[in-house]
């Protein structure tokens, strides 16, 4: 059989973390043929070695799945991942391309024989995986926000992602939540969202909050506290975590008020590790943004969170991008 | 010469205000050929009232331009214009559209033997008046702001103006400047940007302030202070009024920041009756802006003023609109 004459109906997803690296081979319907993970954090800041290995364990699912020559493309989500110009630049959390931009795309496809590679940033990968496979399936109008390590959020109006004048629409973790004596955040500034409703803003919201009283707590037993101990106490009943949970809603739903009067969605959709304390912050959400929507849109906007799992989402909304290829 | 082959080459531009509203015939190149104004506030409630006099005037301009036959449609910008459902609803300074809906562009059509009407809300008029004729020609993405009244906004995102899901999208307005202890706003809400920004919540700013202290002032002099006021004196040397300006331009140029992290735009222009103190707004804007935007954004961001004559850039606003028709 030619191999020219073989239709291009596969594609490679990616989605490149600060630990480990996603990817899939994904078809049309959006099965993931066949996935592995390699590591990212062991090599330095030798941005070229990680991109080899990459390249390799792309070459291999590729193979594994049995679809050579059928390949469109490869889409890849990572932090400060720039569509425009298919670099990463100044990722804080990837040793390799936290001081500088790295050419990834262009580099990337250089070592697959000139496959195309399409980049984005992983909320807006995650974003586009929610839209054609998600919660957000058939939506038109939609923000994404990941509560992960960090705030993110991937934007759509009309059906696509909004990238904005140089690539980098979508900071929303960096809008302005606590103006007077706000926390200060990583990025430089202070009062960010992101400094108070991603997995360590709230970890630190418990930490403040048990030095500042005697309140009895089963989070006094934690040595490090993390969201996750949070959730736990608070499953358990302990009401200074179900407090820290309330607080973090309750910033993210006024926030999220603003956000809709910039672009009016039909649903702000919740991913990532900390969107898996859904009983604790669902109410507190949708309670805050209601009180600081205009009447146009009280109870109308819906508060939903990610049904995909966490890889499938990112390896998924990356694979996308190369459906465009 | 047969009419129905004449080029329909021709569209009419509507800015229907609260006191009056101005319509244009506007050819190809943005020239307006015929214009004129009629009053908006003497039909009370009456809305059909008010649709059949803004006819009749149509067609007198159609005819005074001598391009009868030759007009592709209407673009009207309105006050809480839908351009989705083609309605204008509970626009507080529109007596006959303000308890209700009002299925303007409907009505309008008809009272025009048919003729294509397309509506939209005024600020998203005037941006695209701005991107195609004005401040932002050739932008992709920017954000209009107005400054009159109240605060509107039209947002322009890969060279379209959002309208989201509802048609309701671009309400920056409300988005809320001051947490604590802020402002009531003639929406329900508190601390909305409006409702220290505007015309009316500069004038307010400055009587605070006088009440507030025995600091000499020539405001002191004025009965019912104005944003002109306001403006006039802090152009003979004011103190207290150049400060107000400060003020305003500081809440604007922050609430900027995490717009741009929105869409990240090329711009953000500004228009309006406010914006014409550009002298005492602009430096205070731009400081604040740059203090909260993330490094990626700082000392890149454009703020610009409208080039527009005010009513002009209404007219050709509205009438880009109806080239779509």
């Amino acid at each position: 059989m030619d191999e020219k004459k073989l239709e291009k109906n596969y594609v490679v997803g990616v989605d490149v973390g600060g630990q480990t690296s996603k990817l899939g081979v994904v078809d049309l319907r959006g099965e993931v043929l066949a996935q592995t993970v390699i590591r990212s954090d062991i090599y330095g800041d030798d941005a070229n070695a990680f991109i080899k290995a990459l390249a390799e364990a792309i070459k291999g699912i590729i193979e594994e799945s049995g679809k050579e020559g059928q390949i469109r493309g490869v889409g890849v989500g990572a932090p400060n991942g720039n569509y425009y110009t298919g670099t990463i630049a100044f990722a804080p959390n990837l040793a390799w391309a936290s001081n500088g931009t790295v050419e990834f795309a262009k580099l990337l496809s250089k070592n697959l024989d000139g496959l195309p590679v399409s980049l984005t940033n992983d909320a807006n990968a995650a974003a586009v995986g929610e839209m054609i496979y998600g919660a957000a399936k058939g939506m038109k109008n939609f923000i994404m926000i990941t509560l992960g390590t960090g705030v993110g959020s991937g934007i759509v109006v009309n059906g696509q992602v909004v990238y904005g004048h140089d690539g980098f629409a979508g900071e929303l973790g960096h809008t302005t939540a606590v103006r007077h004596n706000g926390r200060a955040c990583g990025c430089g500034k202070t009062g960010c969202l992101e400094a108070y409703c991603s997995a360590i803003g709230v970890a630190r919201t418990a930490r403040e909050w048990l030095e500042a009283s005697n309140e009895p707590s089963l989070l006094r037993e934690c040595d490090n506290i993390t969201s996750k101990d949070v959730y736990e106490a608070a499953r358990s009943g302990d009401q200074l975590a179900i407090r820290v949970f309330n607080y973090t809603g309750a910033l993210l739903g006024r926030q999220f008020a603003d956000f809709v009067a910039f672009s009016a969605p039909e649903a702000i959709v919740l991913f990532g590790g900390l969107a898996r304390s859904k009983e604790f912050l669902y109410e507190p959400i949708l309670n805050a943004m209601n009180e600081n929507l205009l009447p146009i849109w009280k109870n109308k906007v819906k508060i939903l969170f990610s049904q995909l799992k966490e890889s499938d989402a990112a390896i998924l909304g990356a694979s996308a991008l190369a459906w465009e290829l």
